[in-house]
Formats: C-alpha cells, structure tokens, sequence
C-alpha cells in the first residue's frame, strides 16, 4: 500500500461494525442474508462453510515465501515472473486469465547523494544493512535503493530547516517565529500526511529540496524493540514511497485519464503536472540524526520533537546541505494478471476482486500477504466450481502491478476500460496488507450493513468471537463517548469512507464504482514498511506467522464475493448511506461555525494584543494576521436534498425488507432491472467535471484531500473550499452536491417503483 | 523549594487575575485600594511610588552573588554565615532582628553505591562533575552529594521495574500486565507527583528499593539545549531533594507538632513516622540509560516512555541492581533570621514576609532569587522608616532555615510559637524562587481580592502593561473555553489553591493563617533545580539576568506587605472566598459523578468481557476487577452551608463596600474589633482534630494530597475520601467541612454586624 502504515492505529481500525448479541459465531446461521431469500441465505451459508474447509494456510505461505523470494517492484525481472506465476494459477483453478500489460513512466535512481557540508562535513549512507537475520536482505543487486519515485532530478545546496509534519500549519507555526523557508532545503518527519503532500506543500513556501526521515518517535525504537530484536524500524531503515501529486490524479504521470497503452498519447516528461517541483529524498533516522543535532535557532514546537536524543531546533542552519539527485526516466511494463468466471445469470454484471502484486522490494507484507488471501480464495472458489456451482454474476480477480509508485497498474486498467466498467462493475473489494488483530473497512455507505453481515460470519481465530464483535468491543473500550454509545445501540457499525493509500481509488472516486478496502491489523508490529526489511522472516516473526489472518482475511473477502455474486438482487442498502452523509453535513456546518468562533477569537486576542503581551520578548514572534469573519454559508440546499435522500432510502429500504419478509423472491427481470439500476447508484455520486481544480476525482461524496492530508475528505468539493477559506466556492458546492444527491435519491426512486410493483415469484 | 520545579508549566502559573483595561499601568492610580479610604490609599500609593524608587538591582545581584558563592545547605558552615549576614543586614536598616536556633534531625550520606550486577556490570557515577563555565560546580569538598533526605539506610540487591511516575495508577497500568514490583526495585521517573510519594507508593506494593531519575523528555535536551550550551539538565545532573513523607506532616522527623528545640521531647529514629520504608536515590539520566536499557518485559505504555533512545520496557529484569545507602543520622543547627517592626498602632497584628535561605548545594535560584527580592524589599522599607514612616501593624521578616529537607525552619518557628502566632498572626506572605516571565500567585481565596488590586498596581518590566494583564492575557490565549471567558468577565481572575512545597505550608494548614505565596516565572529556563549548576552563573544567564523581575517580586511583595500593614481594616473580602468553595463542592459532586459513569462503564466491559477481547492474545493481559458501584452522596449539607456562606459574605463585602463608598473611616475600635474577628476567619477553617490520619493537617478547604500527588487537594476531608471509594468518610467529611464553614459564617456575620453599627468618622 501506499499510504504510510505506521500511523495506521489501533483505534482508526475502530470503524467497524453491528451490534450483536455475544453468541458463538457459529449460531447465527439462520439469520436473513441482504439480497436472498431466507431459503437462498441458507444454501448460501451451506456453501459458505464448504468454501471454509477448503482454505489452507499451508498455500499462503508457501506462495509468500516464493513471491517474496527476491525483489519484485515495477519493471524489476522478478515482478514480471511473479505475474506469470500468479497467472498461471488462476489458470489452473480454471479462471479465465490473461496478462494486461500497459507501458508506465517509472524513474530509478542514477545518483542519489546527501552530504551536509557545514557545520561538519558527513555524508549520509542512504543504504539498510544486510542482516543475517534476514535472509533476503542481502540481494543489494536487485533492490531498489532509498528514494522517493517522481522527485525531479535536482542538485541543490542549502541551509536546512526543520519542519515537523511539513503540512501547511507547520509553515504558519514556522512563519509565527519568523522563519522562512524559501532558498532552503526542509527536512519533515514522515506521518501526518501523505508523503507526497510534503514536497508539494514545501515547493509551495519557496524550498529548493526536501528531506523525509523516518523519526524513532513514530517509526523505531520508541515504538517498540527494532528489527532484527523486535519489529520496528532500525537506525538504518528507510521508507521509500512515491511522492507523485496523487491527489491531482494517480496513475502514469504521463496519461492522465486515458489508459497508458503502446501508442497511447503522452505527455512531455516536462508538462507532466504530478511529478514534484523540488528533488526529495526519504533518509533514515542514523543519516538524520547528524543533520538535525546541527540545527540551531528556536526551539522546535513541543509536539513536533521526536525521540532522537537532541534538543530539536528549527534552524534555519547552521547545518547546510547538498542533495543531488538524477534519475533515469524511463518507461517500463506495467502487468496486470486478470482471471475472470463468467456469470451463468447475469455475466454483464461484474463483481470485482483486486491486490496488487508489485513491491518496493521483497514486500512479504505489502502487499504479498494481502495477495496470497486473495489468491488462496481464488483457489478455493475454484474449487467449487469444479464441483459445479456456478456464480450468476462475473467473477474479475485482479493482481495489480506498480500499485507502489501511484496506483498505475489499477488506475490504467480502469482508465482503459472506463466504458465497459462504468456499465458493468457492480462493486470492486480491494486488499492490501494483511495482519494479525481487528478487522478494518472502508468503503461506500451502500454497502455498509452488508458487510456488518459479512463480518458477523467470520470467527476471530485468536478469541473465537466474530470479527464484527470484536471490533464492537474495541469501539466500546476504546472509542468515545458517542462512538462507545453507537456501537452497543446501531443497528450496525460504522465503515469509513475511502481516502485513498491503494487501488480502490480509481474504482470508486474516477468512476463511482461501489467499493470496500478490507484488511487485518493492529496486532502485527509495524517498522518493515517499504524497506528491505519486510520479508518473509519478518512477516513469519512478527506480521500474521501462522497465517490464521491470512484465512480470516479470506474467509471475508470469500464471503464478500459469494455473496455478491450470487445474490438474488445487490445488497445495496440506502438508509446507511443517507446516516453518514446526514454526518458529513452536520460536521461541515459545525467546521464552518468552529472556524468562525476560532478566527472570532484570534482576531479579537490580535485586537486586545493579548498575543504580543503574552509573547518572550527575547525571542522572536511575528503574530498572526487578522482573517476576514467566517460568513454564515447557506447549506439550506445541501439539508433539503438529504431530506429527500433519507426519505427516499427509507422507501426503498422498507420495500426490500417487505420483499425479504415475504420470503419469496422477485421475478428475474424486476431482479435484473433493479441491479440495473442498482449498479448506477454510486456513478450518480460523481460528475462528470470532477472536483474544482482535479477532474480526475468524480466522486462528489468521498475523496482523499488535496491539500491538508491524504486522508479522505467527504463532501470534499464543500469541505476543502471551507477549509481555504474560500467561501464563494463553498457555496457553489453546497449547490453541486446537493444536485448530485437529488440525481441519486431520483436513482433510488426509480428502484422502489420497481421493486415495489413487481409481483413475488 | 522543595516541588518539582520543572514541572510547573506556563499554563499553572495561568492562575490570575482580574479583567482590567488596557491601560497604562500608571493610569490607574487613582482606583480605590481595600481597606483605605479614598484619601488613605491616594497617601498610599504615593508611598509606594516612593517605595519603587528606592529598589535597587544592584542589591540583588551582589547579595546573589555572595548568598550563592559556596554550598550553604542546612548545617553547612556557609549557611550559617549566610544567616549571620542576613541577619545583619537586616539590622543595619532598623530592625529589632534575631536568629532563632532549633535543632533537627538531617541525614547525609556516608554510603552511596548503585551497581548493576546483570546482564551487564555497571556502576552508576552518581556525581556532577564542575564545568569551566560554571565557576562554582568545582566546590566538590563543600557539596551535599546526589542523594534523597530522609530516606533510610539499606542495602538491597534485586531485579528491576519501571514504574513511569510512581503514583498509584501507574501500579494498576503494571498489574494489568501480570507485573508485580514485590522484592523488586522500582525506578521512577521524576515528575507527576511529590517525590516523596514514589518510595512511599513502592513500599506499600513491597517493592524494596527505589530509584528515582530524570528523563531528558521532563528534565533535560528534549525541553531545550542542556547546560552550560543552555539551560536545561545535562546527561550528569540529578536533583536531590527530601522524601520524607510531608503529605503526613513536614518539618523535623523527630519533632511532630512541636518546636524542635534543645530540650524538646523527642521520637526515637526508629519511630519517626515520615522517614521512608526503602532506601531510595536520585540519578542522572547518564546513570539511568543503562538500567533502562536493560530491562525486558511489556513495552511501557506510551505516555510512560521518555526521550532516551531506547525502547522503554517495563522488566522485571534481566537487570539486576544492587542499592547500598547509608547515612549519617546527626542533629544540625536550624537557623532562622527573624526581623521586626514593631507596628505603632495595632502591635499585636502580625503581618509576616517570608523566603527561605537554605538551598541543596549553591542554590542561586531555588531560593536565593527569591530571597534577594525580599531582602530589597525590606531594605527599602527600613528607608522609609528612617524618613519617618510607621506601619499601623507589626511586619515579620523572615529567612527560614532548612526548607529544602522538608520546611524544617518554618515549621518549628510556627510550632514553637503557635499560640502567638493563633492569636497575632494576620497574614503570611511567602515567595521562594523567582525568575523572569509571568506573575504566579496562590493562596486563600479572602485574599483573592486584594492581590488583584496589587497585581494591575505593578508593571511587567518586560512588556510594560501591568502584571495582573499579561496573565490575563496568557489566560486568553492559552486557556480553555471557561478561563478565556472568565479571564474577561470575572472581576478578579483567580487564584490557584496552596498545596505544599515551600514555607507557606504551616502558617495556613496546620494553623490557619491566611497565605499568599508570590513569583515570577516560566520565561526562565529551567534544568538546574536541585543541583550543582543552580548557580550565579546559570541564573545570570538563563533566570533573570538583569534581576528586573526580582525587583518586580519586591515592588509586589513590597506592596502587599505595606498595603496589609497600613489599611484602616485587613483587606479580605468573602465574595471570592464563597465563590472558590462552590467551585470545589462542585468538582466534588462531579468527581462522585464521574467516578460513578466510569466505574458503571468499566464493570459494564467487565461483564460483557470486552476488554478480554480486545487484548493481544499474545501478551499477558489481566483484567481488572469489577467494583462496586459508586452510591449518591448526600452533599446537601455542604450545599446549605455554602449557601449561608454565600448570603453572609454577600453582606460583609456590600457593608464594606458601602463604608468605602462613603469616603470617611470606621473608628479606630470598630477597626479593631473587625480586625480581631477577620484575623481569625482563616483559623475558623481549621479543625484541631485535623484530617483524618494526618492530624497535623488542620485547614479543613486546602491540604497537600495525601495519596494521589503533592498538588493541593480542596475540601480535602471530602475529595479524598471520594478518591478513596470511602464513602462513608466521606459523608462524614461532608458534615466536617459543612459544619467547619458555619463556624466561618457566624465569624462573618459577627464582623458584619460591627460594621454596619459602627458610626462613621
């Protein structure tokens, strides 16, 4: 995965699930199943159980350990040979399977070189050590070295300073003690936002280079023992990553929006608008800590200190640096492996599977023990097939290469597909990392109460509750007092919305594609993240060593696609959807009041002097500017349409649950119609001109923030222009999200005429 | 003094004061003063304006620079020419000037070994070595060693824990990881509590040793450049400092309740209640890394680690440390430096100014900062009695002896005296180390008034509004959403609650004398408390090197002592003595409310075994305990005292309002009179039989925790009681307090009543 997996905690794993009585898993089995018959659920769960025992730890880890053999990154020989391996199985479990090759820009490095030239001279390693403890950390020859894909070539020489998380409010905490950064090279700690946003952000203030380290406070020994003694990241290690402008648009840099085949059109290396501004360069914390101990000038914020034994400065200087960079800029194969079953009912309605297969290096845990799930379900629904069931819709497995560098291999195959997925792809189940702890989901509101049922089937293989209860009683312990509240008393959990971090994004936010992102963790020791070091003895150490998560990660996404697949009519289900979206707009009004009483305050403690009175005399501050008041925005427009959506889904919700009563089931056609109109519910959450200022993301109710994280934003075209403060804008989304709502509750109608006219079978 | 200086953060000394206008501070001069009338406090003021010219910084820097040239602990020979210097110079500007001899007991190492036996040897340095840049760190034959008063002598070998702070929660976060600390040694870090209450919470758990250290991230270069580069702890410094079990009664071991005179009846060592049960010793952080870095076990939990580059396990062991302390249990002379003014009108009202003169080792700041300050302050005062001037009342200048072991000087001189002092003493003003930055002020809440009148009275020198207006800036901009709002609306801004840690303590709790500790601070770098490096050097540097706030402490002491020497009647005021009690019955009633929807929410986990279920099947985990719910105290009696309270002193202040609305004085006796009756309101708080288990203890509103910190804890009969989950006590302490503030009540409406019948002048 892309996104930076230390920072994942237990506590953002709490999104999950139901309320359910603490019963034995095994004893909920006649319970009704969305989008069956009481009869259908039964026959369902019976193949459920069958599709269970043919699951075998054993085949994860003998694929783990051969897709880990050696380094498989994007264009690397090793990643071309995993594709035709993992080809060559979905072959043999009967899939019908090809590999889709699309051609990608794909920088390497040619000279990476960090020296700080004064106040001492010392020259950065940039390399992680074999170790004997680490079987495959010697291979130097295959393994791409440290460094941060899509930086620019650069060789530049300058003071450093320090600048926390480099997102936009370090700079105002930075500017509030005089320190500017323009002519200067920052160096930022990894976390607290998307990598990628650092440079950018830095580029922005007039930085000529930019640093990322990995600080021991978030990612090495503060966290725990450090590898090889324990799980976390050592001195040496370093986080690769890409650092491309994703939020603009993911995929090749060079074929935004169409797919990135031989003779696709290109654009010039030049005009490509993801690639940074500056040169960046990740580093560990040995190669940091030189360079940090040299800074002086203030004292860095106490929240913004790390766990290297220093005094952490701001600088600017005394510590200058020369970073050069160059890299050869060339393109490589990009290998798909897609396995398709064919739908005996309905084969023009596809339910879609994905992980990706490519690594910065060795990658046991990203994203091999994702895929070896994955796989291990293939197999297994393979195997039922063999014995003659056969699913009405279309199955599509997918292994993505070069998710790494920004999601290319999905993102090309969606673009090059658009037209047929936009009228075929039903619902994409995207995996990534996988390890043992709590079960966490993301994904469309659509499909929230389906997967609370999804995860009331699974047993946790450590306490032997389900894995929906589990994570109930980690929200009652752990959450707030709301949180703790809703999840003994709502129907069901809550799933977050989608961000972005893997290849569910081209799914859901280019072409409103309903979609889950599902994964274990919390439990398994982080610190191996895009380093040398996440291997097969690392992961079989510390990340999931029996494989029991493996199964349990299976064992859902098995059951997410059975019961897709197989469904009489799409469990999608409204009322959840209009809940979170109702949340979304109470918290952007609330964003807006907040804001206005904060800048009330601000200007009114400006206007009192209360900042200066308060400030050291004997050090430098330069307060705030006063900010124009936060107006009243009218979000009358927003709060009708929801109305209408909530009154909408509960129509259409009570019909399908009479239906579901009544216990017979619709006729064919009213079943096909309905999923007709079903599958289009989510295109109607996108438009076609995108988000202000990034076409690319359609999506109007979820997408990952442009500017002040990489996290998802909801309602994103109303929240962000709050956020900038950019008030007409706001007003114009309220308007624009409002018509996108009405468009998708006019969908939902539709869908209970149907569903409510048609006889029962 | 004797708290944790490094743990007073800015925001504590957020403690005051009242919402003024912007104003120049010398506009105000005209304002009305309590207890004057409006010609009186016009006459006033222009004494005070001559009071300031006389101040000079000189002083402070010279009698600095000799009080801090060399080691003057208590018993030292430089502590008893100090006192003898003092003592003159209080004589050569006209006062009647004594020293006063007692005679306690004070250990000081004969022995101190601390070795590490496995898995590695180490022997711990234990010492501070001198610094070129600090002229007086090379006095070794002079200086105290790093070692904890009053803790015993013993000689223990055994595995080693870490137990974060040391107070009681930490052992729950310890038991519910299946750690016991029996017949282990515990290692503390400093910070979170009193000291004295880590050995003493250790051997309650049958730990046998302790080891407290400081952690660069609370003392040392996490907080700031370490010294001599800058301010803070360097790797060797240690803070010494007493552990006798104060909460239970300070002063003299041997001499509780009593003056520890030559011939007092004294308790044999072995008897003496406040020593410590294990041996226990301050270290560096030098000397602490490698026992951390030895143990194993759980990681601490994460607000447990601190800033050393290591992870933070909690053992027990593998380390193994061998303890050896022995002391040498010898009586030293006590010597504190009385002087007198006898006043000319009421001689037998006693308004006392006090700062102790001892220190651990150079002591330039804690206490001679503060002590400088009040030097001045009375010199200049002896001016202007050699032009002329009289104070009405009697003034007490006071430099106590044998604070820093636990106020060994204060507390004898006020047992010795106690029946004087019941019926004499109106006012104790203490301060103790001061530096630059914010004023911070505590004390009893009739005095809560007044020390708002002289705070806009004094001007920051720094930023030029007056003292009382920077804090309430920093009130506006730092604190939360209530302080903002009464740090803007509240006539007065408050003042903080007098726990213990410097002299005040016997004056106010054990014979309920109303107090007010003073100084300046949180601009000053801190690092050095407790150690060689207090020195004239450091404190030149990073205190106040210009002294500008030790003239600031004098112009505010200075003021409060002639104010409260001169007014026509004692300045207290109820009001806002009524309005700190409803707050604290109210936190108590919430405390009881909290405990309740925590308790009823832990048991509820408990019952549904969530939190089994969320825990790490891989490591230990012990649930605690389910306990019985907390029962509905019956606070009405509290309620209904309050709200006589709060009827009554609505009375007295109008009364007195009215009287200085009228411009003409009371008579003389009615002044009298009301004096006599005010004097005794404090004592009127007390209770003789004291708090439950610590007799000496008698203010029934304000003590020292016993349990749970050092911090004050108000009503705390009651509170503690609550904390305890003994509710019955506490229903008993509810009827105490309640009938304790009657007893306070009817002592107002009899001053009420003189005062209404009283003609005018």
């Amino acid at each position: 995965m892309i996104i930076n997996k230390p920072l994942i905690k237990l506590c953002s794993l709490a999104l999950l699930f139901s309320f359910t009585l603490t019963l034995p898993a095994g004893a909920i089995d006649n319970k009704p199943l969305l989008g069956f018959t009481r009869d259908g659920a039964i026959r369902q769960r019976e193949m459920e159980t069958r599709f269970d025992s043919l699951l075998k730890k054993e085949n994860l880890r003998e694929w783990m350990k051969r897709l880990a053999a050696r380094p498989h990154h994007l264009g690397s020989a090793y990643g071309k040979e995993n594709a035709e391996f993992i080809a060559s199985q979905f072959r043999s479990w009967g899939y019908e399977t090809e590999i889709e090759q699309f051609d990608v820009l794909f920088p390497t490095p040619k000279t990476r070189l960090l020296e700080m030239t004064a106040p001492e001279k010392f020259t950065a390693r940039l390399a992680e050590p074999a170790l004997k403890e680490d079987s495959t950390s010697n291979q130097a020859s295959e393994q791409l070295p440290i460094y941060n894909a899509y930086s620019i070539d650069g060789d530049v020489t300058a003071q450093l300073v320090y600048v926390n998380y480099g997102v936009p409010k370090d700079y105002d905490a930075l500017a509030e003690r005089g320190i500017d950064v323009k002519g200067k090279i920052v160096i930022a700690r990894y976390g607290g936002s998307w990598r990628g946003i650092k440079p950018k952000v830095a580029a922005e203030h007039g930085a000529v280079g930019c640093l990322i380290y990995s600080d021991p406070r978030d990612d090495g020994y503060f966290q725990g023992d450090v590898y090889p003694k324990g799980a976390w990241r050592n001195e040496n290690g370093a986080q690769r990553g890409s650092v491309a402008d994703m939020p603009l648009f993911p995929g090749d840099p060079l074929t935004p929006g169409i797919g990135a085949t031989k003779d696709a059109k290109r654009l010039a290396l030049k005009d490509a608008p993801t690639l940074t501004k500056i040169p960046v360069m990740p580093i560990s914390y040995a190669d940091a800590l030189p360079l940090l101990r040299s800074l002086a000038g203030p004292m860095a914020p106490e929240d913004w200190r790390g766990a290297l034994p220093i005094s952490y400065h701001l600088g600017p200087g005394p510590a200058i640096v020369h970073l050069k960079l160059e890299f050869d800029w060339k393109t490589v194969p990009c290998y798909n492996v897609i396995a398709k079953i064919r739908g005996s009912e309905r084969p023009d309605e596809w339910i879609i599977r994905g992980n990706h297969h490519d690594a910065w290096v060795n990658g046991a845990d990203d994203p091999i023990s994702g895929l070896v799930a994955e796989m291990e379900e293939a197999r297994a629904i393979g195997e039922l097939m063999k014995s003659g069931w056969k699913p009405k819709r279309t199955i599509v497995y997918a292994a993505w290469d070069g998710e790494e560098p920004g999601l290319l291999g999905s993102t090309e195959w969606v673009e090059a597909h658009a037209d047929l997925l936009k009228r075929n792809a039903a619902v994409y189940i995207n995996s990534d990392t996988n390890g043992r702890g709590f079960l966490g989901v993301g994904g469309s509101h659509t499909l929230e109460k389906f997967i609370n049922e999804v995860g009331r089937d699974v047993t946790d293989p450590q306490t032997k509750v389900s894995v929906l209860e589990r994570i109930r009683a980690l929200r009652i312990v752990r959450g707030s007092t709301d949180d703790k509240r809703e999840a003994r008393e709502r129907a069901d959990l809550r799933i977050s919305a989608l961000g972005s971090g893997s290849d569910y994004s081209p799914f859901i936010q280019h072409l409103g594609i309903a979609s889950l992102n599902i994964g274990y963790g919390g439990e398994d020791g982080g610190g191996s993240y895009h380093s040398v070091y996440d291997s097969f003895d690392h992961y079989t150490r510390f990340g999931d060593p029996n494989f029991d998560y493996g199964i349990a990660l299976a064992q859902t996404g098995g059951r997410i696609v059975l019961r897709l697949a197989n469904a009489d009519v799409l469990p999608l289900v409204f009322g959840n959807f209009a809940d979170a979206v109702e949340r979304y707009v109470r918290e952007v009004a609330k964003l807006t009041d907040d804001m206005r009483e904060e800048t009330r305050q601000k200007n009114r403690q400006i206007n009192e002097r209360s900042l200066w009175i308060i400030a050291d005399p004997t050090e430098v501050y330069v307060a705030p500017k006063a900010e124009a008041p936060v107006p009243h925005l009218n979000f009358a427009p927003l709060q009708n349409s929801l109305a209408r959506l909530q009154e909408s889904a509960r129509s259409f919700d009570g019909v399908m649950n009479e239906a579901a009563a009544s216990g017979r089931a619709l006729p064919l056609e009213a079943q096909k119609s309905l999923d007709g109109i079903l599958i289009q519910t989510e295109r109607a959450m996108t438009r076609e001109q995108g988000l202000p200022r990034r076409s690319w993301y359609k999506h109007q109710i979820y997408a990952p923030g442009f500017y002040t994280g990489y996290g998802v934003k909801t309602l994103p075209g109303v929240r962000e222009a709050i956020e900038q403060r950019n008030w007409k804008e706001a007003s114009e989304q309220v308007n624009i999200i409002a018509e996108t709502i009405d468009r998708l509750t006019a969908e939902i109608d539709r869908a209970t005429k149907i569903a409510r006219q048609s006889p029962r079978n």
